[in-house]
């Protein structure tokens, strides 16, 4: 499955432990912490040290594994109420990407269904958790094909935000996935990258990435994106998403409706790129996904340095929501969906 | 003419020194420096100790007075050769913001002119000085008065981009002094301020002026500006400027125009307060302003810290330019544009 284009494991299950690349360090330093208990794997999703919607589900899917384990440890009658509460603590780390909940109900499926005359639990459970990474995988690859076809004139830039890569996903990545998959295809020339504030993913993981890779990077202030556009500089805005709901309206990080906006404006399409366990059917429109708000210092204050004046508030939500008629595609594994409606996603949902 | 919401003065002269308020510490430290060479006057302008359209025309004609002074110390039979020189230099300091060139032809025309019996030509020059900075203020109060009044559906937000208050002109502000007006009217209940990447001028300096007036103010990233107007939080954007042309077209803080579509698509309105010595009578249209592209480093690092992998290039216009048909209404001294027109901009400026 390895390629030039994909180097980088964020997500590491080695020697009974999950390992994670603290993703608050890059690029600077690239140090693996380790985990064994999964209220510290909570924690982790919740400050960040792993982040992204695919890479969240894939890591709370590991947590499971971890928290059979303790519990087998531990021993008791509780058991099977003690891994509610485990998963139930894992489900509450971060509220808007609906991938956790998936991988977390599609864990407990098998955890809480297995035969009674099963061997080795623990087993059964790994192998869960890494079937739903290697799928992750596997469907990043093939969304690569299906995006990187709809980039039909050639030589452009293309505009991304957030990071979406190996670093958000089990691996190759959603938009940059597509992204990769174009570059190789000499689809696309350049990649622009908005440095997403607050967190600067774009700067400090999307550019790493890119880099790694030989891909050419331009980053930008997000509020340059409007005035990239304007001057003819990309075709394509590609991104990936926290949650979709049915009609196809789409979570993302903040930051990604602006940019939409300001793509309708200029005839730039919009495409964005996730896979199936990112979509809440259960959701009639983007204003039902719970956005999660995260602390003020994030944009009060540059890493340890305060820089707005004491009295000064601050709004931080981490994620907006793009109508669906902003957006052109979705990309999921299952295919392509063209102007999304509510019928068109159920009908993708329904494939096999 | 000070008043409870005009406390800041960034630019003095005092004992025949020029003094600025170094911008690129605040609002951590409240530092003013001192200048007795133009020269020197005009690297604080390129490296952005002071910045501000207005505030850079005021502060160049300042350092028109230090030039003289110099001159005549020096003594010597070439002086209006040298004197042209230093005004030459100290309009090469930044490209965009035409108030420079304006101050400094306005100084020159007085200083080329002065007659022979002149007594005492440093003051004639610091009069005229003094009248540059001092018409500044009044115009913005002007302005204040004119824009609030656009201002007719109370107890909404207002979004404004970059810092236009005290700091960035004579004093009280552009686009900060209308809001300063509008919130003393009771037309406006919150500022909600970019925090404008990559310099931080919404986070550091706004913050801190509307903070020091006890005008409730909250910070957003760039990105966030959209999904703020989605929210119906604000029902103007209102912005300075440091360029228009005789079009109306707009040239401001890069992010501006990104702004300036999203209110488009959100039925919000665009306001531009700016005086008349922004307006470039001289320029058909807003794609003939020149961009000043800064360097790589303003958003590859934050402060003294490298965020982006080496490698990485960055896009760093620090202005855009918003169309005219994205405006509502450009707000100077003389008046009020409502939906700017090459037209109406030439009426307005042939007012007294």
């Amino acid at each position: 499955m390895s390629t030039a284009f994909d180097t980088i494991r964020a997500i590491l299950w080695e020697e009974g432990k999950l390992k994670l690349l603290d993703q608050r360090l890059l690029p600077q330093q690239e140090l693996y912490l380790e985990y064994e208990e999964p209220r510290a794997v909570a924690d982790a999703i919740r400050k960040m040290v792993v982040r992204g919607a695919p890479a969240i589900g894939i890591t709370a899917a590991y947590g499971v594994v971890l928290a059979l384990k303790q519990r087998i440890a531990e021993g008791g009658s509780d058991m099977a109420a003690k891994l509610e509460q485990d998963l139930a603590y894992l489900a509450d780390a971060r509220p808007t990407a609906v991938n956790l909940a998936w991988a977390l109900k599609r864990m407990g499926k098998v955890l809480f269904n297995l035969p009674e005359e099963t061997q080795d639990p623990l087993a059964v459970m790994l192998a869960e958790a890494r079937a739903i990474h290697e799928e992750d995988i596997a469907a990043n690859r093939r969304m690569g094909e299906l995006g990187a076809a709809l980039i039909t004139e050639a030589g452009y830039g293309v505009l991304t935000h957030c990071n979406t890569g190996s670093l958000a996903t089990g691996g190759y990545g959603t938009a940059l996935g597509v992204i990769r998959s174009a570059f190789a295809q000499q689809r696309i020339s350049r990649v622009y990258a908005d440095e997403t504030r607050p967190w600067l993913q774009g700067a400090r993981l999307t550019a790493w990435e890119l880099v790694k890779d030989g891909i050419p990077v331009t980053l930008l202030a997000d509020g340059a994106a409007a005035a990239l556009m304007q001057q003819g500089r990309v075709k394509w805005v590609i991104v990936g998403s926290d949650r979709i709901s049915a009609n196809g309206d789409v979570a993302n990080k903040i930051g990604t409706y602006s940019a939409a906006v300001a793509a309708k404006y200029h005839g730039v399409k919009v495409m964005v790129v996730a896979p199936t366990s990112t979509v809440d059917m259960s959701l009639a429109s983007g204003d039902l996904i719970p956005i999660e708000q995260r602390g003020a210092e994030e944009v009060l204050s540059l890493g340890a340095q305060r820089v707005a004046a004491e009295g000064a508030e601050a709004w931080n939500p981490a994620f907006d929501v793009t109508p669906a008629e902003l957006v052109d595609a979705i990309v999921t594994e299952k295919g392509v969906v063209l102007n999304p409606t509510a019928e068109k996603m159920a009908q993708m949902m329904e494939k096999s």
